[in-house]
């Protein structure tokens, strides 16, 4: 049975990966922060991994024939300027590293959208220019470059997952399609910018799906995991107001300056490699709507 | 009185800089491996900056004003290619952060040419594509691009010195120069390439006044430490076998297969902040003839 260490496993990605390779009859190591683990019959190894010397322990502990690192410093709104992503980049080469030295041979890392020029609109990863405007967007494809380099001089099989925009179950409960919802089911006006500007939006279970067949194939490289479609974030919110029966609840203002008109990735790379997408953005939206339905009727009964 | 935090203090460049520094009245942190410090009066600091912990517990206990960060993976032959740069450019990030988080506000990091597409030739910091062949190259490269985002989010100021190919007192007597002049005073042939390939070579003594020059300035960002020109490796060495009066010694074989055809620095940004070179090639290659016959006469009077 092949055993692969899973960074971030109760993260928003991370947990939805877990069903996905235990019906691929992984051997799951979890690793997450102490006290966040989620109801999942996994290993867990409850760690911070930013403590010295900590990832070289654990993959000396676990010996994972795989690795699926999705571990980031994400705080929403946050995490485009921290300084925290300096010492996760050089966590991540010490992981990578360690999981190599081991006798690990494929390993999957979450890249970023961020890591190309934002200017360029349809981001394709063959011929893109690659110049991150943010500090994780430079961490980032700082850590693809080196990750690189290393695979080429050594037998590590590598691929690189760029995530774009993505929503679903278990999402921060401010970010743009929880509180568009959040405030529907409550029946409150619910606030947004303009929102003209077009995003690469992708249900959680399927960028899921996108890094458990990155996992499975031998490509080597970047690869977008996206929709290939990129509707306006006002279209994305009128749809969750559409389908809620309360549009006339959304207010749109200005829009914020800056904001790069569209963000969109080619998804032909990951098609190629058998991926299919189970949700479009109806979908998708729906389901979701569903599940935050749930959860508050849930909190409702517990009082 | 202004104190500089000097790593790699005992190493090529790094010792050259240490009267320069001095000249100018800073107090110097010199740090180095144990066991490994030079004959100048500074507070040498001998610690594995690798060990976990250590860069940030150094800078805590020195608390410099101003970094200058030359140290790195260097062993002749090996460091294009080897996995210790992982752990250098992980170091690197630390140091830098801990700097600027203690209060320190101008650092001063070496960078290389091997950042550069090498098939560019002429390597100009502000148009030539950064497309690094090597590991080495690409942590560099990496290390870089990390700290200019993190500079432009911080008030930290920083220059990046770019260093081509160098000579001069103390290099590995192995290398081109020194395998030059070591063979040809003990009157032994020596063997070399074609050389046909030029680089850009520039005594090292000028390579520390280009540090020591940026250090002093407010310049920001990437500048090339370098002469401008780029003789041929058979001119060089021919240069050093008639200056000895036996280029009969001298023996040129077939080209090594790849090498780039030319890599060439243009240098007007450093002289753009004072900085002039102490020597040209044939008096830099005087000046270090002369010190490897007395090294070596030295060397025979103690036996």
């Amino acid at each position: 049975m092949k055993r692969v260490l899973l960074t971030g496993a109760s993260g928003f990605i991370g947990r939805q990966c877990i069903p996905l390779l235990q019906q691929r009859g992984y051997d799951i190591v979890g690793v997450t922060i102490p006290g966040v683990t989620v109801d999942y019959d996994v290993q867990w190894e409850e760690i911070d991994l930013l403590a010295p010397g900590q990832a070289k322990a654990l993959i000396e502990r676990t010996r994972p024939d795989a690795l699926l690192h999705l571990a980031w410093y994400t705080a929403h709104g946050k995490f485009w300027s921290a300084v925290e992503n300096l010492p996760w980049l050089s966590m991540s080469l010490e992981l990578i590293r360690s999981f190599y030295e081991c006798g690990g041979r494929r390993a999957v890392v979450a890249g970023s959208c961020a890591e190309y020029e934002w200017s360029s609109g349809v981001c394709h990863e063959d011929r893109t220019p690659l110049a991150p405007a943010s500090i994780y967007g430079t961490c980032k494809n700082a850590l693809r470059s080196v990750l690189e380099a290393y695979a080429s001089a050594s037998q590590l099989s590598w691929a690189w997952g760029r995530v774009f925009f993505l929503y679903g179950p278990y999402e921060g409960p401010n970010r743009l399609v929880p509180s568009a919802i959040r405030n529907l089911l409550l029946k409150q006006p619910a606030s947004f910018s303009a929102g003209l500007q077009k995003r690469d939006f992708l249900h959680v279970s399927d960028v899921a799906a996108g890094f458990v067949t990155l996992l499975e194939s031998d490509h080597q490289g970047a690869v977008n995991i996206s929709s290939g479609s990129a509707p306006s974030i006002c279209d994305i919110v009128t749809e969750v107001g559409v389908q809620m029966g309360r549009p006339d609840l959304l207010r749109f203002g200005a829009n914020s300056a800056g904001e790069p008109p569209l963000i969109l990735g080619p998804n032909e790379s990951l098609l190629g490699l058998g991926w299919r997408p189970r949700y479009d953005l109806q979908s998708g939206l729906r389901a979701t709507i569903e599940w935050w339905k749930a959860r508050l009727e849930a909190a409702a009964a517990r009082g």
